[in-house]
């Protein structure tokens, strides 16, 4: 099966009790709607990659981590676009959760998602308190407080924003996460692959930025120029396109540079190099033509 | 250290790093405020019971659940009060998260709590897979799709509510995970004590449906006569005051009777006669006279 069969069978089995026949229907609806269809899948298929990078000793195991880290990512997705943080009304080209389903259900439904993450990693590693335990924690630091994604949305209330702290806890943090997911799932020592998720983290942030600037909501699937309406720090705006665009380059290096000895290197250095190119948006060429 | 003591020991470690100097300083307020001073601590005080009740083998981990199902009860608190749901703008006799520290940080705060909740678990149950397996999937049912307190709460946006399904969720499932979890931390098979769960949960319902009719707003800490007002389904408005205290009564008994066979059986027995009691609300007195 290719990584990307593979990702959508193992959200759809952890969905089927969730979002079973027995859960209120609107919430059902809601959270099978959060997650189908995905987007590009960036982050579970890091984490599959650097599970096979190590060796992929251990492949539903990847699968259960893949998971926890993409549902973890879609409950994000459900909450920031609630009025009372980005009120975005689309997302994925189609009406934001809230929208869809009213604000209720989203909270809702984020919440569910991000406890059916956790369960997901219970069912897979029963037997293996050792992964249990470190899945866990790694999933929790990448989301919760003091410095993963719900802390890099919550610096958004803050007067004072420290800028490294809150592009690392808002987009870096799960990035981070996938990596180490990935390693932790085949039984390899997670902390080696901490500076590959960051460089894949920041190299991600910068690409959005561009595309906040660049794309119009019907290519990007959802609102633009955000940053700008909200206040919020944007690369492409500070740099300038092409000082962005020169940055996110060396990103795409950094990441590529930072993967750690082991079995599959080269096979991941060439999908990382691929996935970070597809970053770059293709606004890209006509401005730099 | 009597129980209560435990209970917010336990809560002050778990929080340390959440809520610490790291971490965005309004969701880290928020945090604290959402937890500290607590009400009466029901939930964790029955994880305690029964694990004490069980033989109490493994005290910290008894604390750790304890801590979990307290956590994910602030958690519900926060999100329910929120202005897409009951918009209650008073909580444990103080403003709610969301009057206090804005609605943005309101549904972080309860996610982050969600977060913090599963990475307690794991901090403590790390070399035993079992246990945090077990765990793990005992608070995950109590409170995610399709049958936890999120999905209770979801029911409340449905046209037909199964009233069974609803109180069962919204009130029961907390309960009956914190039976639950109290046996598995101390390495008892949880399942014969489930029902003691459920009969607390009901007679919790029954109880705080009465409160909810017979108190004023100061004396309850929040907004009173929400389910008139939600058309939510209340006890003592379908079997009058009257029908409510006896039936109140009848599970009392239930749930002292619902006890399993246990070394410290009748210790627990006395303290949850008198956890029930306490549900009774002192206007009953007034309305019996």
């Amino acid at each position: 099966m290719q990584p990307s069969e593979r990702i959508e069978a193992a959200l759809e089995q952890a969905m089927a009790e969730a979002a079973g026949r027995t859960a209120p229907p609107l919430l059902a609806g809601a959270l099978r709607y959060a997650v189908f269809p995905g987007g590009h899948r960036i982050r579970p298929q890091i984490v599959l990659a650097v599970a096979r990078a190590c060796g992929d000793r251990d492949a539903k195991g990847a699968d259960a981590a893949a998971t926890a880290i993409e549902l973890l990512h879609c409950a994000s997705l459900v909450h920031d676009d609630l009025p009372a943080f980005d009120n975005a009304d689309l997302r994925r080209g189609k009406a934001a959760v809230h929208v869809a389903y009213g604000e209720p259900i989203a909270v809702l439904t984020g919440d569910a998602l991000i406890v059916l993450a956790f369960e997901t990693l219970a069912r897979e590693f029963d037997q293996d308190s050792r992964k249990l335990a470190r899945l866990t924690n790694i999933v929790a630091k990448a989301v919760g407080s003091p410095s993963g994604i719900v802390a890099g949305q919550a610096w958004e209330s803050e007067a004072a924003v420290p800028l490294v702290d809150y592009q690392r806890a808002k987009t870096g943090a799960l990035f981070v996460g996938a990596t180490l997911a990935g390693a932790a799932s085949a039984g390899v020592d997670p902390e080696p692959w901490r500076a590959l998720g960051q460089a894949i983290g920041e190299a991600y942030q910068v690409a959005d930025d561009l595309r906040d600037v660049l794309c119009d909501a019907e290519e990007l699937g959802k609102p633009i120029g955000q940053d700008a309406r909200r206040l919020r720090p944007n690369a492409a705006a500070q740099l300038g396109v092409g000082g962005a665009k020169a940055r996110l380059s060396g990103l795409v290096d950094a990441a590529a540079a930072a993967i750690p000895p082991c079995p599959g290197a080269e096979e991941l250095r060439t999908m990382i190099r691929a996935q970070t190119q597809g970053f770059f948006p293709k606004q890209l060429a006509r401005v730099a033509a």
